[in-house]
């Protein structure tokens, strides 16, 4: 458990009993430091890293080290195996944890974030949720979401429909925001029918910041797992700025479109099917064109990487495509430009590509709005040397549904038609100006 | 003049001395069609395309056409060489037309989008623009903006510097929609300073649709141009969805936001410089800290293509990036995941990369906020292998940036050191909540 540690450092902690987490004290040149006791990511063996009162973190040498004591260990409240077993035949709503900010306890600005806690700990990181739903947990990875890959989906999945098939109402899972909605469009496309919704959770700040948007994102999940009559792979995030309300998108409808704010998920050409109102633990439906609980969970989980996302700019050269080609990719999904435009200049190799049984795929750099390749020129001569238009899907769930449909159909016909068959709502067919949100055009305030 | 056209086709329009853009009359089997002649792209070189009435075009073959007259030519203003020569010397505003909608007088839904207009047409395109300012106007190219590439953005500065040169108080820039904001940024760091504002302007529907978004943008852009007190490279296109204003947008900071709509350009981690509420002819400026009219127009415009913008996703393989290194690339701009990551499977490639001499900078494909790698383990493992944090710059802006910096710097510190210097405002040190746009979350009106 003393991740990152090493040689003398891992001896001297394992020596002290001393464990992340726990507060210690450490005499040293005559000063005293206390502090957590933080996960070290340094190359040298004998630093210690402890987070400071004031929130940073300071690594510290074990040379001149007079004293070290812990003062209080870190909480791990007791289960035993029996306790275990029971709660998993009657919860009505099962946490699968895969890491992530949402299951850290600890971050700090200038150290790392130890995305690993125990089931126990999941359960017990906000009691109020014991409240509202009879809950399991179960630590299925502990890893940063930007290290998640196609077969982490296909265990998430198989964890999921477990889940379900023993009777839990829904599911929530606990992932990190970086690749979220790219798993949440792996899981939706995987799913053909669920007993009950699987909300992905995350959080853009760990549960020690007092702004954590953690608990009140866990909280209302598991209020949408347990009663919503929806049962759609969502993913439920902070709404706006302030706690009033999460918003449940549909998974593959969204897009993380901040790196830090609380609500940088959003709904891209596309409402959110509700809001959660979690004060007063109301599900506020936005919409009733949702998939409703099924009778069983019917899942078909593959994927096939030999795949890329092609973002086009101006200058891009046709060796990259040629490459491509060689490298025995199976599919492109191009990120082009406006309507879905490249160069004419790639045309060729798109055109190599498609012979050699290559499927391409066109969206756009814009994301909001659809692909129309038959107003300019560009357009229809892509689509002449076999390009797909595929209207208004994001550039990654694209990504994800063709790794997905590739595992499917080998035939070039069947991939097209598979990839123009809204399979879980990611295609829209029909779009209202409210798609498109509203930008500030007014003077900034200078100070 | 007859685009597309060739073999027998071209010859019959020709010996009628028709013109794209005529209205004729063919009689054929009977049938009387009457319509504009259009471009075509008709691989068969025995067949005519007319625009008809209901907006829809036909292909018509040659055989058995037994009838062919032209009820109206096509009108462009007579205009002498003398004439010319008297404009570009005393003209306020040039424009620059390179293509795309703006400078189109036909589109059709179903047919092709001809760029070139003569420098007359552009003149006489809106009557109203010679009210507000004496221009000039030059076609340097006749190309839809997707197929811009960096050495028609070193043709485009120095036509423009030599119009600012001549004494024109500012310049237009007629360009098309789907790359604008990639020469946007490409003259942005090329002029070190400039006389005058050059303004790019487009279109994203035609002229000849009731809801054209060009004479509007158009019409502000010469007074931007002629009147501004920023002297920058900068877009203009329409606010919001209704005609009321125009934004002046900073070109480093703007983006083609939706496929299709008039809005679609929007300034993101920054507010637009100025709204032009063109009625009244009023700029009404929303900031005070723009690059003002200088002395004279510095110019310093050269691009190195050996570049790769690698947009991230779970799956990604590592030999993508070992063949951007065989290929003997100077630079990578990644869009990573959340602040700025990416699986850590590919760490050891970017270090090899990095040890090549190869520039790697790192962006989000969340396109608002800031990276931030010092937050989680990851960003800081990127960074030790060399990935530089270009913090709130948008990927397509680095990409030309790092296209420029390439063509001027050699040594790999350098290039980083450039690369995080401040060029021309694609680097916004202070966010304000109203960056982010508002988006809406209330029930949608199912019908």
């Amino acid at each position: 458990m003393l991740e990152g540690y090493k040689g003398k450092a891992l001896e001297f902690l394992s020596f002290h009993n001393a464990d992340l987490g726990d507060i210690i004290e450490i005499q040293k040149d005559n000063i005293t430091i206390k502090g957590v006791l933080m996960p070290s990511y340094s190359k040298d063996d004998d630093i210690i890293v402890i987070k400071l009162d004031n929130g940073y973190n300071v690594g510290i040498s074990l040379k001149g080290i007079n004293n070290f004591r812990i003062i209080e260990k870190k909480t791990v409240p007791p289960t035993t195996k029996a306790e275990e077993k029971k709660k998993e035949e009657k919860s009505e709503v099962k946490i699968i944890s895969t890491g992530g900010t949402i299951v850290s306890k600890i971050e700090y600005e200038t150290g790392a974030v130890r995305p690993a806690l125990t089931t126990e700990e999941i359960i017990n990181f906000m009691p109020e949720i014991k409240e509202i739903a009879k809950i399991d947990a179960e630590v299925l990875f502990s890893i940063l979401s930007e290290n998640m890959k196609p077969e982490y989906w296909i265990k998430i999945a198989e964890s999921a429909k477990k889940a379900l098939d023993n009777g839990n109402l829904g599911v929530v899972i606990a992932h990190g925001t970086d690749t979220m909605a790219y798993t949440a469009s792996a899981l939706a496309f995987s799913f053909k029918s669920l007993t009950g919704p699987i909300v992905l959770v995350g959080s853009q700040r760990s549960s020690d910041r007092p702004s954590s948007d953690s608990p009140i994102n866990l909280y209302s999940a598991i209020l949408v797992a347990k009663n919503a009559p929806f049962a759609e792979v969502t993913v439920n995030m902070h709404g706006e700025s302030s706690d009033t309300y999460t918003l449940v998108h549909r998974g593959v409808k969204v897009r993380k479109m901040h790196t830090s704010r609380r609500d940088s998920f959003q709904s891209i050409n596309d409402i959110p099917i509700a809001k959660v109102y979690w004060k007063d633990k109301e599900i506020k439906l936005l919409r009733d064109d949702y998939f409703t609980r099924r009778e069983k969970n019917e899942l078909d989980a593959k994927f096939d990487t030999r795949v890329f996302l092609l973002k086009y700019y101006p200058g891009m050269r046709a060796d990259i495509i040629d490459y491509l080609i060689a490298s025995g990719i199976r599919g492109i999904i191009i990120e082009g430009t406006g309507l879905g435009h490249t160069s004419t200049e790639l045309l060729e190799a798109f055109r190599k590509a498609s012979k050699d049984g290559i499927f391409i795929g066109m969206t756009s750099q814009c994301l909001f709005g659809r692909v129309n390749m038959n107003v300019y020129t560009t357009g229809r001569q892509l689509q002449e040397v076999g390009v797909t238009p595929l209207e208004d899907m994001l550039p990654e769930t694209a990504i994800v549904k063709l790794m997905w449909v590739l595992a499917h159909e080998s035939d070039l016909d069947n991939i097209r038609k598979l990839m123009l068959t809204n399979l879980a709502g990611e295609m829209n067919y029909r779009h209202i100006p409210e798609y498109f949100p509203r930008w500030y055009h007014d003077r900034i305030r200078l100070q």
